[in-house]
């Protein structure tokens, strides 16, 4: 039996026809543009989904599940897509204008969520009874997986990792909170602590790297130059690191899961982010002696979304309940 | 079929034989004096078992099993204790020195879990699918029941939710990082905010109350004095609650459990706590429209170490696998 996976990001819409194990076996793609009413980006949704069907040479009839991950959280009861920052939606109907076009189950899950999933099932996490997945983008995302399946709370609100406070009266969030991890541990914190840096030090090679426009300075900009030796960014990137340990370790004081996942931009750092956060873990840890959970980076990349949205359709309809592991 | 639960704290060993639905049927208690070699502590203990059996007019044969919850972390592999800090215990063979005295299987496991789960068997948070479980004591406590069963982890080191960061670089805290929970969240943390504050105002109500010996305040110092309507008492426990329902949310956005259950010496505030901290939350949540974690007050008190343990020691046996609901 084939599934339908769907990544519906804020810019771009990623489909593709997946098989049991969570191999891609054909996708396509298209533009969100997500500044359209929903009923036009989800009609491009069942066009991008058809796409994908008919390059690998499927008809709808071969898909089991449609499993969608959004940018946001859904209650699957009803269908609807409760909130959507990035896409601007608040209570859409995705499943009911979803299935106008491809008459088959739809699931949707949120995308941090779904990519944890995938690692768990196709990834750097397979085989694992537990694990957390953090994304390190522009915000911090988060997945849960527990006992093989999906953990998304009691309320459908679990996994918001990025908005746990860090900092108590810390820096603002856009969630309207103050001091929550994502302002220490995104993409976004090496970005504001560059600026603040550049602010201090106008000539630093940071500076000099974006040519004193530090709107253009990105968290790239910071790790290859800390990468390349430049004292100020190792300063800055070892700072972030001792910020995601922090992190990390809250993470398996809470949960101890048996691998700690990361993916998003910054993870794209590769070994050097890797090495120098577990450098940093175990000074951090309750229990010294004990061992913890490993600390890996995503394998399955941008396929993530793909993947993790079939692999949940799958289990949401094949497996009775979803996210109790009873 | 009964079970046989034994609570060793610092100062008090309770024992009590318990039946499938949880009552105690028999108790019995003793002192620790954990001074002493760890022989005698466990040769009190089995002692103290023996009693509450006598009093029941149960013999051994009559037990199932044994559960004993620490104050500390256990390896049930081996019956060995890793680290029980306040009984100053490094891998001591609890089981098998326990076993010399009563020879039934023994299960060992951490207090607050044990606790935790002992209200989501015949306490408050019973029924519940999911629920987080904090003492408010000397320090903070977590349980983490899932699925019905206890949480704590792939390594048996979840659930330190007293030591997860809530302040980077905040207030140092006994287990060597800085700005753990526990140092905001704890009656320790009550009282060093009301010491800090009798330092600057040697004549405010709490000083008063204590007759000026700032080693006499307690937690339920402040509470009294705040219930009575005392300003600087108020704005204290405020403070605290404060703290406090920042922790709890910290607890919804990453797990989200259908209740979070408060108990230890703090929660003996009753309402009054529950109140204020209730009315701290909506403000914090990330999904403000949505439902989230009921928040309630622990019901079994002191009950709960025994009745915990024993159903703890129940299930682990009769269910296979312990902490993982598959």
């Amino acid at each position: 039996m084939l599934y339908l996976g769907i990544d519906l990001g804020g810019s771009h819409i990623g489909c593709g026809v997946v098989d049991a194990q969570g191999t891609i076996l054909s996708n396509a793609d298209a533009r969100t543009q997500p500044e359209r009413p929903y009923q036009e980006v989800i009609r491009d949704m069942a066009a991008c989904a058809m796409q994908a069907l008919t390059l690998g040479g499927y008809a709808p009839k071969d898909i089991a599940t449609i499993g969608i991950g959004i940018p946001g959280i859904a209650d699957n009861e009803t269908g609807m897509v409760i909130f959507c920052t990035n896409l601007g939606w608040t209570n859409v109907p995705l499943r009911d204008e979803l299935q106008k076009y491809l008459n088959r189950p739809v699931y949707i899950e949120n995308d941090a969520t779904v990519a944890g999933f995938a690692e768990s099932v196709a990834g750097v996490s397979k085989n694992c009874v537990s694990s957390v997945f953090l994304t390190l983008g522009t915000g911090v995302g988060g997945g849960i997986v527990l006992n093989g399946r999906p953990w998304t709370g009691a309320h459908g609100v679990a996994t918001e990792i990025g908005h746990i406070t860090m900092e108590i009266d810390g820096i603002p969030c856009t969630c309207g909170k103050d001091g929550c991890l994502e302002r220490y541990c995104s993409a976004t914190a090496i970005i504001r602590m560059a600026r603040e840096m550049c602010l201090a030090h106008p000539d630093c090679a940071i500076a000099q790297t974006v040519k004193g426009d530090l709107d253009n300075i990105t968290a790239k900009t910071v790790i290859d130059l800390a990468r390349g030796g430049d004292d100020i960014a190792i300063h800055l990137f070892h700072r972030y690191c001792r910020y995601l340990a922090i992190g990390i370790n809250t993470i398996i004081s809470f949960l101890d899961p048996e691998m700690v996942v990361l993916g998003g931009g910054v993870s794209h750092a590769g070994a050097f982010l890797l090495d120098t956060v577990r450098a940093k873990i175990p000074s951090l840890l309750m229990f010294k002696t004990m061992p913890y959970a490993d600390i890996r980076l995503a394998e399955l990349g941008n396929d993530a979304g793909i993947i993790g949205s079939a692999m949940l359709a799958r289990i949401s309809f094949e497996g009775g309940q979803f996210a109790r592991a009873d």
